[in-house]
């Protein structure tokens, strides 16, 4: 079983061995602020296994094929074996021969903690910080957020990444001086959040989803502007909308192929239409793109037909956190934990144990790329 | 002849017809900072005709190709016809049926100044700000830089807008905490003077190049790092010379193909290499491309393979300065007037009149995207 891993900094003891916790951490509660958590349900998504964020490919994979992998034995000495090709064998150089802890996060109860937060022990906690797929995680109590009475635990397991993703796209666009969004694989969990958030702060959002029927799924929650790319008139009606909403900004989460140009494109038909002169250099107005996943792994095509005033790169969530100030995050953690069952609220597509998670059906279910299957690992869970 | 244009807020007069210059524009120079300059020579390069930065194309010709054109007629008389796709009007709207001012910047006398700089009438001066391709032309002040005694007048026809952008290039790198440069289609007149300047400030400079001929002929100028993108070894020599130099910033006069892919790869490939832990998002380092040109009018391809921590997007010297500090812009002013005929200077493949530049000939030139096709635009020369 190679998913389970220990890292003697974030990690407490053997998830199958809970004998001797939480007594054998209280070194590292020294540090005021520290909690630990007994992991309740840790959330697990595509994106664990499938994102290609970088050339080391995704956490458990690498860049491994979903297909390419053999799965044998039970229990504790299940073993999935994937074939990762040669010529990417050099990006995996510091993680070769190395076990990495996984899961971005989870929910739990605090089982002890450190001065400043005595008062948590015993409460259930949303936890963020990587490495959640474990029995007990120690983590900063920033890294935490109360889970209100009344709201089942399972439904904490997924209230810190995606919801402060949405929150934060909302700021950057406010910092950068957009005033309205694109978002792309917009009928994801993340992308109904976002449509939650920006119908009741009136932002316009430009919804690009894949499929036909995911456009009246999200004109069913509300939302205004939906376009799908499979649509032979797609480009005509992004650009519609794009210039409806105003959009100038647009968070990607798809990548590849040339989405990203057909969006900074329709940004630039729209500020040219309220420009009269001519400029070589396009509008002036200043037009991005941030990736922030990567769907479609094939190269982005940007046919910088819009001029010279645009931008397209990377958006990571934990480095907007980073930079956050600490009042505003403290609104937007204020603003999920009012809302956690209503704008934030996340369905799962079930709950596995940690050799259900290397079970071939709930592969097959993943390798689909739909729409929405999180799963929740219990790691109490008997393995089977 | 379709080239020359009037523009009543920048132009003066006919070019054909001087009779009443510089009286009739008496009325401008009401604004103490404005100066009427009679054009020498105006500088004329292969972007005007060929650069594709935005879905217009060119200046000259827009998003039609070089051999689509048919010349006609002689003197005044003299008609180029070029072709457009018909599928790229659309990005043609606010420029149909219009003369545009071409020419992005000149040499010339000063006529009539301004309340402000009386001092300069009767000297030499570098002009930018477009429509150059003209007898007079009316600009502010910040636009002008007097040529030094015992600089001829045409050495000074391109002063400013190529060693403006060498030297903002460097003040980018310094503001946004890069510490070397990658610069493209390096063996151009640009890439030399930022060879020149890199040298003098003793910053690591890689130079790519696009044909090996190029290699030895900026080694010959003390170049350090060169690399040959048409070399089978180009992507090994390129990581080795990022890594040398330890290069995080990039301009990229090419644009289209892998070439700005593979210049982010090379720099993540050189930031893991500090780095002893995985991370699935790639290095913390901020990696930049900026397109300041599009030499390869092909899609650029971005196989997002150097974690999130990048950006690409376009780079306008008229940006640039406009976003400078005044005493910043004063001291590249400065070293400019100070190293004319040396870091700056420039090589033109010879001087035309205004019909002599829609010469077949010419244009066969100009079409070979040589490096360093750069004419002086005689507008007093007689017309043939």
């Amino acid at each position: 079983m190679l998913l389970y891993t220990v890292d003697a900094r974030t990690h407490v003891g053997d998830p199958y061995d809970d004998s001797n916790v939480p007594m054998q951490v209280h070194p590292l509660l020294r540090t005021p602020d520290l909690q630990v958590a007994r992991v309740a349900a840790a959330q697990f998504s595509q994106e664990d296994w499938l994102v290609n964020l970088s050339s080391g490919g995704s956490m458990l994979l690498g860049p491994a094929h979903l297909a390419s992998g053999a799965i044998s034995g039970k229990g504790k000495d299940r073993t999935a074996v994937f074939q990762i090709p040669p010529e990417r064998m050099g990006s995996l150089a510091t993680r070769t021969g190395k076990s990495l802890p996984v899961g971005n996060e989870g929910a739990g109860i605090v089982v002890a903690a450190g001065e400043r937060n005595k008062d948590l022990i015993g409460k259930p906690v949303a936890v963020m910080g990587g490495g959640m797929v474990t029995r007990y995680r120690v983590v900063p109590a920033r890294n935490l957020l109360p889970i209100p009475d009344g709201v089942p635990i399972e439904n904490g397991a997924a209230v810190l990444i995606n919801p402060l993703t949405a929150l934060a796209m909302i700021e950057t666009m406010r910092e950068r001086g957009h005033s309205a969004l694109v978002h792309t694989a917009a009928a994801s969990s993340l992308g109904q959040m976002l449509n939650r958030i920006c119908l009741q702060d009136d932002i316009p959002l430009v919804n690009v989803v894949r499929r036909p029927e995911q456009v009246s799924f999200l004109e069913n929650q509300g939302a205004r502007y939906v376009c799908d790319s499979s649509s032979s008139s797609f480009t005509d009606e992004l650009s519609a909308q794009v210039a409806a909403a105003g959009a100038t900004l647009a968070f990607d989460a798809v990548g590849g192929g040339k989405l990203a140009g057909q969006i900074l494109s329709a940004m630039e038909a729209h500020c040219l239409a309220q420009v009269f002169a001519y400029n070589r250099y396009g509008s002036k107005v200043h037009k991005q793109v941030y990736f922030y996943g990567g769907l479609d792994t094939r190269p982005s095509e940007l046919d910088r037909s819009y001029g010279m005033s645009w931008s397209v790169g990377g958006w990571l969530i934990f480095d907007e956190l980073k930079r956050m100030k600490v009042e505003r995050l403290d609104a937007l953690r204020s603003r999920i934990s009012a809302e956690m069952q209503s704008t934030f609220a996340c369905e799962f597509a079930g709950e596995l144990s940690m050799t259900e998670l290397l079970d071939p059906d709930t592969l097959k279910v993943i390798a689909q790329r739909s729409t929405g299957a999180k799963y929740l690992v219990n790691p109490r869970k008997p393995l089977s």
